[in-house]
């Protein structure tokens, strides 16, 4: 018998204890043993419950409980997750979280303390809700080198984006439609500012590339500048926008690329045709070539049976450390943003005439091909640039603006 | 030093000790200690090669080597590979395969046997070429009922399919283009007539639903019959014809149907848009919803690296018996295939005109959409039915038959 106690009776909390409580004839099958929630910290009061009687607001309950071997800390913030997580692991306890802000802020250090203690610090469900993705790329890793990794990793943007391409729905519209269902918080900067699938891709680039990833050097753009008239000009380019967090190895270097913009994607990428809410990673092996993970990003049930398999994991291997891992990383080793080198697609106005936009356009940048959209001013052109640096393409930009045109739009073409 | 023998220097075995010898360092770092090829097994001579002391043709040099732990089996068939990974396996030796032939046929035995001597048998790349599948579906399937997998499995016949809906090139066409270019091999049938991808649905659910599915009790039929007047009604119902595999649980049953045939994919479904060599797989759990895996699912580089995946886990946790596994089932659980229910689509020739045509289907088959493509005879109909048993829509289409018409398609509507 496996006891576990969960910090934190939120969605995924709840959903947690449901799913073991539900499900548990098929765990003990394949945990070889009963697993059984002992213990819920939560500051909040559950009188309705039938298991009201676990509950504890003190969190030493749990932490001197000798009997409990998992901790799972679903309470998610740094604070005091953090606190708890360590205390458990030097205790002993391993910890299962699905908590992406502390891994992508804290993962390398827990990973030490864990593995310092004999015990595991296990996120599978902290990237990608219930989509398998950390152990797969682990299992991908082991016999590859990791080239690239490119993914829509939030749900509530991809959902946004994907009313704007298909129903021609507003930004400011599409967010309330996704608040409405409850995909979106009523403070949505964290998804739509892209700040969600920063810790993501600083999670995937960490075990990619073996060294922490720090949110707070990753170049984190969101959506919310993104028009209708940007995804007219997509189509017209022959793909679509999305929010892709990407780390890519560059050759014969010790840094990587690593950031989370608004991009174009290429209608024949398998990233162009994953809509709504759902996620998808792309994973490049030098090996494996290609590799896509699909599925719901998010959700109480998904994220929650996420977490359940890493309790059950740590069933089997309870007293060894498995834990996948990364060394911490002081320096910075993320390319700037400046230097990261692609094609752009740029929008601006207040030209003449279109025959006037297109020479003067031509003459800073060189082999740019021009995109039209319908209802599309004689005042405005767009273009997607040839490959070049991010500081580049700026300088570029600011000599047309120097010229009279106004820059609406700047967006990245990925190449996955 | 974890030192392995590799049955089989062909097109994967080859690529294993590509892969050992080229990524030794980072295999290191992930497996803990060095792994080294100590034997290889072969009939052929390999004067040319570097390593080619390592060769015997004995296959008692290695089964009597002490030194040596784990033995890669990638000779494919089903004998002498049984008996050697038999023979290995009672020695303690944990056999690593990428022998879908054999895992289908013998799995629940050698998962026995491997139990029952400590040891492991380990198949990941026994389906789906590099990308991970087996293990993602055991840790979906730790806290998740699956109640669905479909996929895409065989790249060969989707390469031809693609060629077929992209190009309008014929079977034929297509299939020697594929052998050209090296897809297929100049005996196609085990790829062309299902039988590679009856096998790996059969692994697939065999793990799913924890007891072992023989090829023998599926229906498996291949895609030398789809035509390019089927593909072109495929369109215009708004999808494409590709090959599935198929493994379902009936609830409140023991049962479950598993078949392979080619079926109509909505446009819509994450597996409609794999096309060329890819490999993609479904997998529907009771928690995490849909989640899909796709990438190359053959090749040298990618099935060795899935080979050495599962070298590198064996070493990491050798002496313990981690193998996934299911149950030996000697009577037959797959529902008869005529009790299988779906929509079909039908395609016939024979009538007077086409009013007639929808007349008389009308009579026979109820709420049927009939379809239509560029080119189509008066003398010919096409349409899809409500869902309905393969037993019932037989009769109904012999019915048709008596009536007069020609039947020149049956073909599955997929629900993936």
């Amino acid at each position: 018998m496996a006891k576990i106690a969960v910090l934190g009776h939120g969605v995924v909390g709840s959903g947690v204890c449901e799913v073991i409580h539900e499900n548990q004839e098929s765990i003990i099958r394949r945990a070889g043993q009963p697993i059984e929630v002992k213990r819920i910290l939560d500051l909040r009061d559950f009188d309705g419950l039938p298991y009201r009687d676990k509950f504890t607001k003190n969190f030493d309950d749990i932490l001197n409980d000798d009997e409990i071997s998992i901790v799972v800390e679903v309470m998610g913030g740094v604070s005091p997750a953090f606190e708890f997580s360590v205390a458990s692991l030097k205790k002993g306890k391993s910890v299962v979280t699905s908590n992406k802000e502390l891994v992508a802020a804290k993962g390398a250090q827990l990973l030490k303390i864990a593995r310092e203690n004999n015990c595991n610090y296990f996120f599978e469900a902290s990237v990608g809700g219930g989509i398998p993705i950390i152990r797969p790329m682990h299992m991908c890793l082991a016999a590859n080198e990791i080239d690239e990794i490119a993914g829509i990793l939030n749900g509530t943007t991809n959902f946004i984006l994907t009313k704007m391409i298909k129903e021609g729905t507003s930004f400011d519209e599409a967010l309330k439609t996704a608040q409405d269902l409850g995909y979106a918080e009523r403070n949505p900067a964290a998804d739509v500012e892209g700040y969600d699938a920063c810790r993501k891709i600083c999670i995937l680039a960490s075990l990619a590339f073996g060294r922490h990833v720090y949110p707070e050097y990753v170049h984190t753009e969101g959506i919310t500048k993104i028009t209708l008239e940007d995804v007219a000009y997509a189509e017209s380019w022959g793909g679509v926008i999305k929010l892709i967090g990407e780390a890519k190895r560059i050759p014969e270097s010790e840094r990587i690329e690593c950031l989370v913009a608004p991009a174009f994607v290429n209608g024949e990428s398998q990233l162009a045709n994953i809509d709504d809410v759902f996620n998808g990673v792309l994973v490049r092996g030098n090996a494996t070539g290609d590799v896509v993970f699909y599925g719901k990003g998010a959700g109480k049930l998904p994220t929650a049976s996420a977490v359940v398999a890493d309790v059950i994991h740590e069933a089997k291997v309870s007293g060894t450390s498995t834990s996948l891992t990364w060394k911490d990383s002081s320096e910075n080793f993320v390319l700037p943003y400046d230097e990261v080198e692609s094609a752009f697609y740029v929008r601006a106005a207040g030209f003449r005439d279109s025959s006037f936009a297109k020479e003067r356009i031509s003459v800073l940048f060189h082999g740019v091909s021009f995109l039209s959209r319908a209802g599309q001013p004689e005042s405005e052109a767009a273009f997607v640039t040839e490959s070049m640096s991010g500081g580049l393409l700026m300088k570029k930009v600011e000599a047309l603006k120097e010229k009279g045109a106004e820059i609406l739009s700047v967006i990245r073409v990925a190449d996955c």
